[in-house]
C-alpha cells in the first residue's frame, strides 16, 4: 500500500538509468516483499531443477525424471533433507556440487528474508505512522517516508543484512569444519575425503539440512560422541535463528551487561524446554525398544535421545532407523517437527516463539490477567493474532497434504503423517515413505515443504505488513466460545 | 474471587437455617463454579459405577468388573458412547434403564453448567464492574453486588434453567419419538418393543449419545431415509446447543423480526459450513471404496455422506464399519470429531463457535483490521485468547491421551487418534480399538471422556469467571512470529 501510493508521486533524485533500476526494483519489492519473495524462490527452484535434470548431474551420467529433479531441488532449496533418490549414489560430484550451492543459497536467502520480515514486525508501529504521514502531509515528506526513512526497510539494507547472515553462516560453518576435519582424518578417512566431507557436513549441519554424502548415512559414526555433537552444536546454531546469533554476537563484542531481547529470551528457553522434554520423553519411550536404544546402556541412551531431540526439530540427521521408533514417539517427533526452529534459523515449521506467543496467552487468560506477559514484557494483541494466523496456515497446509498422500498411497497415518509434517517443517527424517511415492505424490510433497519454509516466513509477513488505519467500530458482542 | 472476599463481609438477610445452607451452597458454587460442576459429575460418576456393577444390572445376572462399569458410567454420563462391552447384550433391562437416566441427567446437566458459563462468559464486564465496585464502595453496596445483583448467577437462577433446559429436551425427545414410533410399527416392530426403542433412540440422538439398543446397531435401518432422518434431526438440534434453540424458540414466540444474537449466528453458520464440508469431502473421498458406500448409487451415496458427516461431530450412529473408511476420510472425522458442536450442547469437542473466533482472527489478520469482526459486531479480545486456550487444553489433552494409548497398545496411530479424539469430542465412532483395550487403556479413555465434556466446558468457564484488575503495566515489546 505504501508503493502504489508513492508511485503516484513525482520522484526525486532519480537521474539515471541504473537509479530508476533501483526505483522499480525498490517499488516492487516493497509493494509486495511477500510476492517478490516467492517469485525469487520459485526462480531458484527452477533453475536448480533445470541444474539436477543434466545429465552430469547424475552418477550414471544420465539425466534425471523431471519430478526427481524438481523434488531434489525444493527439498535443497528449502534445507529440508527428504529425497525420493539415494543421495549418497544418485548424483555426481557436479550434482553433489549443485545441491551444496543450493542448500547454501537456500539457507541463506530464507534467513535474509526471514530476518527482513522481523524488521518489518518489530517496526509495525513505524510503518503504519508512516502509512499516515502519506495520507495527510505534503509529498515531499511523504517520498521522504518512503525511501529516506529509517522506518524502511530499503535494497541496500537488505544488500547488508544478506552480507551479514552469509559471513555469519560462512563463519559457523568454517568453525564446524575445523571441529570436524581432525575427527575424520583421525577415523582413517583420507585428507581429500575428510575435507570435502567436513565442509559438506558443516553446511548440512548448519543449514539444518541433513543430507548425507555416505550410503550410509551417520551410521559410521553413530556411537562417535564428538562428530555427533559437533553436528548437534551446528544443527543448534542453525535452528536457534539469526536474530538470537545477532544479539549473542554483539553482546559478546559490547562490553557491560547485556540487555537480551524479549524474543531472544523467548527465542532460547523455549528452544531448551522442548529440546529437554523431548529427550526426556524420548528416552522413556524408546528405553526397551530393541529396534531403537533399548541395547544400549543408560548413558549412551541418554545422549541419543538428546541428538534425536536435537535433530527432529529441522536438523534431520539420524542415527536410528526412524521408521522402527515407537508410535508414541513419533506422534512427539509429529509435534517437535511441526513447532520447529528459532524465527529466521534455517530451521522449518511454526517457530518456537509462535508457540510459545499462543501458551503465554493461555497462561494470561488462566491468571486472568488482562495483557500477555512474558520477561517483564507486554506482547500486543496483534502478535498473538498473527501467532493464531501462522498455526492455521500450518495446520491447514499439513492437513490438506495429509488427506490427499493418504488417498494417493493408501499408507497408514502414522507414516504419512510424520512424512507431511517432516517436509512442511523442513526436518527430512522420514519413514521411508517419500522415497515410495508415486509422481503425483512427489509434487504434493514438494509442494508442502515449500509452502512450509517459504510460504510460512512470507504469509506471516505478509500479513504482518498489511495493516490499515480503521474508519469505524463495530458494536462489541461476546460470543460463548468452549 | 468475588465470594472469598464476601464471605468476610457481614450477611444480611440470612435469618433461618435454610437460608443459611442456600448461603453456603451459593458461597461455595459462586466462589469456585468450576470445582463445583467437576465434584458433580465425579459423583454422578461414582454413583452410576456403583449402579452398574450390581448383578441386577447384567443381562447374565453376575457383576460387571470395575473397568467396565466405570468407562460405561462415565460413556453414559459424558453421552459419549462408545463402548468397552456389547452395550446391546451385555446389560439386563435395569442396567440400560440405568444407562438412559445417566445419559438423559449427563445431557441436561452438562447443558445446564454450559448455559450458565455462557452466562458468565456473556457478563463478564458487569462480573468485573462488581469486582472494582467491592475494591472500593461500602458493604451493603458490595454485598447487593454480590446477592442481589442482575449480574450474577445464583442458585434460584441455576434451578429455572435446569428446568428450561429440562423441559426443551423433554419436549424435543418426545417429537422425535412421535416421528420414529409409527415408522417402528411399519417395519414389523411389536408396538411395545417400538415403544420403547423409539425413546430410547430418540434420547441416544438427542443427547448425541449414539447408543444402540439393537446387537446389529443401525444395520436393520441402514437404508430407511424416514428413520436416518429423523436420527439426523435429533442429532443436530442436539449439537447446535441450547442458546440457539432458547433464542429460535423465543424468535417464534416474539411477534416481529428476530434479531439474532453473534453467537447463535455464528454456531448456526459454522454448524453448516462444518455439515456440508463434511458430506462433500467424504463423498468425493469414499465415491469409490467399495467397503463404506462405493456400492451405492450416487443419491445414496450423498444421503450417507450427509448422514455420516452429521454423527461425527458427535452423534456417534454409524451405518457402516468405521474402521473400513479411507484413511483420509478417518482423518477428516478426527478433525470434525475434535471441533464437535456448538457452546452449550450435548455435543462435545472445542466447540463450532471457538474455532470460528480463531479463523475469524486469521483472517482480521489477513485483512490488516484492528479488531475481529463478524456479522458486524466486534469481539473482544478476551474472547480470543479463551479460544486459544480451550485449543490448547484440547490438543494437549489429545495428545497425552494419544501417547499413552499408542504406547499401551501399540495400535497404529490411525486407530489410537480416531478413538482418543472421538472419547474427547464425546463422538462414540470407534474404530474397535477402544473394545480392545486392556483396563489402563480403559481408565485412560476414561479420563479422556470426562477432560473433554466435563473438563473443556469447567476449564473455559473457570478461565472467563477469574478476571482481575491489573495495576500495574509492562512496557511493550514486539517477537518475531512465524
Ligand atoms: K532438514
Ligand atoms: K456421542
Amino acid at each position: 500500500m505504501t508503493g502504489s501510493t508513492a508511485t503516484k508521486r513525482p520522484r526525486y533524485g532519480a537521474s539515471s538509468t541504473r537509479s530508476r533500476f533501483r526505483e522499480a526494483v525498490n517499488d516492487f519489492s516493497g509493494r509486495s516483499p511477500a510476492r517478490f519473495a516467492v517469485l525469487i524462490f520459485l526462480a531458484l527452484v527452477a533453475l536448480f531443477t533445470v541444474l539436477l535434470s543434466l545429465p552430469v548431474a547424475s552418477a550414471k551420467g544420465t539425466a534425471t525424471g523431471f519430478a526427481d529433479a524438481l523434488f531434489t531441488a525444493v527439498s535443497a532449496i528449502c534445507v529440508t533433507g527428504l529425497s525420493t533418490v539415494d543421495m549418497a549414489t544418485h548424483w555426481s560430484g557436479f550434482g553433489l556440487t549443485v545441491i551444496y550451492l543450493g542448500v547454501q543459497i537456500g539457507a541463506v536467502g530464507v534467513l535474509t528474508l526471514a530476518s527482513i520480515l522481523g524488521l518489518v514486525i518489530s517496526r509495525r508501529l513505524g510503518l503504519r505512522s508512516r502509512l499516515l504521514a502519506i495520507g495527510e502531509a505534503d509529498p515531499s515528506h511523504a517520498h521522504s517516508g518512503i525511501s529516506g526513512s529509517s522506518q524502511a526497510v530499503r535494497l541496500g539494507e537488505v544488500g547488508g543484512l544478506l552480507a551479514t547472515v552469509a559471513v555469519s553462516a560462512l563463519v559457523i560453518e568454517a568453525g564446524l569444519t575445523v571441529l570436524l576435519f581432525p575427527r575424520m582424518l583421525l577415523s582413517g578417512i583420507q585428507p581429500d575425503k575428510a575435507a570435502l566431507q567436513s565442509i559438506y557436513y558443516s553446511a548440512m549441519a548448519f543449514t539444518n539440512t541433513g543430507f548425507s554424502p555416505d550410503p550410509r548415512g551417520l551410521a559410521p559414526f553413530a556411537t562417535d560422541y564428538w562428530f555427533l555433537g559437533v553436528l548437534m552444536l551446528g544443527v543448534f546454531l542453525g535452528s536457534i535463528g539469526f536474530p538470537v546469533i545477532y544479539a549473542v554476537t554483539r553482546a559478546i563484542r559490547t562490553p557491560g551487561k547485556p540487555r537480551w531481547s524479549l524474543h531472544v529470551r523467548l527465542t532460547v528457553v523455549t528452544s531448551l524446554v522442548l529440546l529437554g522434554g523431548g529427550a526426556v520423553l524420548y528416552f522413556a519411550l524408546e528405553f526397551s525398544n530393541p529396534a531403537t536404544f533399548g541395547n544400549l546402556n543408560v548413558g549412551d541412551k541418554a545422549f541419543q535421545s538428546l541428538f534425536l531431540s536435537t535433530m527432529t526439530r529441522s536438523g534431520g540427521f539420524a542415527t536410528i532407523p526412524i521408521d522402527q521408533l515407537n508410535g508414541s514417539s513419533m506422534l512427539i517427533t509429529d509435534m517437535l517437527m511441526f513447532i520447529g526452529g528459532g524465527s529466521a534459523s534455517t530451521a522449518g515449521g511454526i517457530k518456537v516463539s509462535t508457540i510459545a506467543v499462543l501458551f503465554l496467552a493461555a497462561f494470561a487468560e488462566a491468571r486472568g490477567n488482562d495483557s500477555v506477559e512474558a520477561f517483564g514484557r507486554r506482547i500486543p494483541v496483534d502478535i498473538l493474532r498473527l501467532a493464531v494466523s501462522v498455526v492455521l496456515w500450518g495446520a491447514t497446509t499439513v492437513a490438506v497434504a495429509t488427506i490427499v498422500i493418504l488417498q494417493i498411497s493408501g499408507a497408514t497415518l502414522d507414516a504419512v503423517l510424520f512424512d507431511v509434517i517432516s517436509a512442511f517443517g523442513t526436518s527430512g527424517l522420514s519413514t521411508g515413505l517419500t522415497a515410495s511415492l508415486p509422481d503425483a505424490g512427489i509434487y504434493v510433497m514438494a509442494a508442502t515443504m515449500f509452502m512450509g519454509r517459504i510460504g510460512t516466513v512470507t504469509f506471516a509477513a505478509a500479513l504482518a505488513s498489511r495493516h490499515r488505519r480503521q474508519l469505524y467500530t463495530y458494536p462489541e458482542e461476546r460470543p460463548i466460545v468452549g
